[in-house]
């Protein structure tokens, strides 16, 4: 079975940072946020460690922890060999776990975390990620600097980081139960076309959710998805209504949630952090929604695989969140 | 704590398959080999792919499992995005966790499966992983066709997969306890000395689990490193001398298991897929051993970071095996 019920796992606190566009965009209640791309580092991939840092230290600080409290380090970010997670966990003596499922890896992070402490290995887990736009773009497309042409399916990365405190001490916010995605590859090749390689992906872990949980879809106060943008949320809504007869109306996608219409972010945002910046940002901070199902939605795609004009695999895993 | 007690957890069977240089060497006892680097593929990227293919598809035949039956499926490799992991999972309809610690993937993996089994979250879990030694090089290095020199300190990526198939249901191998390593940067920036980078790691949480396992080294019939090669191991014992007072007799190095002196692999076998190997083709099938510390290790690089002179992390991972 996909779908694991936990016990006693919680989030107790979460600390977030943000780049340039992201502060002048939809957010409001993040903790830091940087002015400048290098964030005073000589490279794009320094300042990414660096916020990772950041919200890292800044976490421990505020809960009075030390290193030695915390059991595990979850991290991964969308650097190749997810090196930015790991360089920074090098700063730590905390033992750390590596993961990666591109845009997904930050709920993969909870779930992971949320089985070591409901089975009482761990007491104390942060999860961690991160991502940065140039960092990003130089990576899987082009240097900004090139000024290629984007298209309307494009997503733009966003600039930032959280690090977030999994407890097995009571708090408002309940890790109740997770279900794990299958990696699903419909054929589509297109890099710039992430929501249609991600939305398959989301749509069948939202449905294998319900059918093993035993639930319907209004169960839910909120279905947030991770970054599946305005082409992405078309396709998830309509292959849920045609393929699996789910008719979702309380519905949101973090994607859409980060930049104003005039920011030209083409499709939405993307990267593992927007995802968690709308959740603690908007989400939970309004107090609105008592159960919360978050799908975060990752497209596992590489330059090499992408250059062999491969079908790209999607992947989505669901966590739900229960407030009190 | 680092350190994890596990209740009920067991390997049951695994599949492997090696490549071209790797069935003349030292290995005997591998179900599979390849001829030719391509394996019949286009690409050097799709024959791992294939690779990890093949080892699945016969691992759940041998058992007679369907897709619907296997809880979850662990994977990681050395490609960027780990998407030889990904691509390949997107052949099954089975729940996908993808996981990144470089060439101490494996033992990650079997620490996760172990969590999920242990909390009775999952009952069978297939842990995966492969490398490639074109792959690795064009990747990490440059492609062997440039004809760049080596050093005596670089290690020769292993080419082949596994897939090993855990349980809750009782069988002679027991994955008893793991611990969890630290990422530790001890400014070694040279790519070409992998050894040197990670065997602080293999030291640091080989001190770690005996002490929170209240253990002495001779507790263990044997210590199983991964991929130090001939100039980690050296540095690994003797941190274990002079900084933790340990002193290690009953001794193995995965990297100097798989190639002949005279195969010219310079400091001996790495990449995530060398450790798995021999644990199964020497150490387990020689049943000579009852209680077995597996350390896996790894390299946190990139190319990006390398290239930017910073200190790189190394990575172990420790496992506990009781063989019956």
């Amino acid at each position: 079975m996909a779908s694991k019920k936990f016990n006693n796992v919680y989030i107790k606190d979460n600390v977030s940072i943000v780049g340039p566009l992201e502060k002048e965009g939809l957010l409001k209640n993040y903790d830091f946020s940087i002015d400048d791309y290098y964030y005073g580092e000589k490279t794009f991939e320094q300042a990414e460690i660096k916020m990772q840092n950041v919200v890292l230290d800044n976490l421990l600080n505020y809960n009075k922890l030390t290193d030695s409290k915390i059991d595990l380090l979850i991290g991964g970010d969308l650097v190749n060999q997810i090196s930015i997670s790991g360089y920074n966990a090098s700063k730590y003596r905390i033992p750390f776990l590596g993961v990666y499922s591109a845009c997904a890896s930050y709920v993969e992070e909870l779930i992971i975390g949320s089985s070591f402490i409901s089975s009482k290995l761990a007491k104390r887990v942060v999860a961690i990620t991160s991502s940065h736009n140039l960092n990003a773009e130089r990576q899987f497309r082009y240097p900004v600097e090139y000024g290629a042409i984007k298209k309307h399916t494009t997503t733009f990365t966003t600039t930032g980081a959280v690090a977030t405190l999994l407890t097995n001490e009571e708090t408002g916010i309940k890790i109740e139960s997770a279900t794990i995605g299958k990696a699903i590859d419909m054929g589509i090749k297109d890099t710039n076309n992430m929501g249609a390689v991600m939305a398959p992906a989301a749509a069948d872990v939202l449905n294998t959710h319900l059918v093993e949980m035993k639930r319907n879809v209004n169960y839910y106060d909120l279905i947030l998805t991770g970054d599946l943008g305005l082409v992405g949320k078309e396709i998830f809504t309509e292959m849920l209504d045609k393929v699996y007869d789910i008719r979702i109306k309380k519905y949101m996608d973090a994607g859409s949630e980060i930049y104003t219409s005039s920011q030209e972010t083409y499709a939405g945002a993307s990267g593992p952090v927007a995802l968690p910046l709308v959740l603690f940002d908007k989400v939970l901070n309004c107090k609105k929604y008592k159960k919360i199902l978050v799908i975060a939605t990752g497209s596992l795609q590489s330059v090499q695989l992408a250059n062999q004009k491969l079908g790209i695999p999607g992947i989505a895993h669901a966590i739900s969140l229960e407030v009190s």
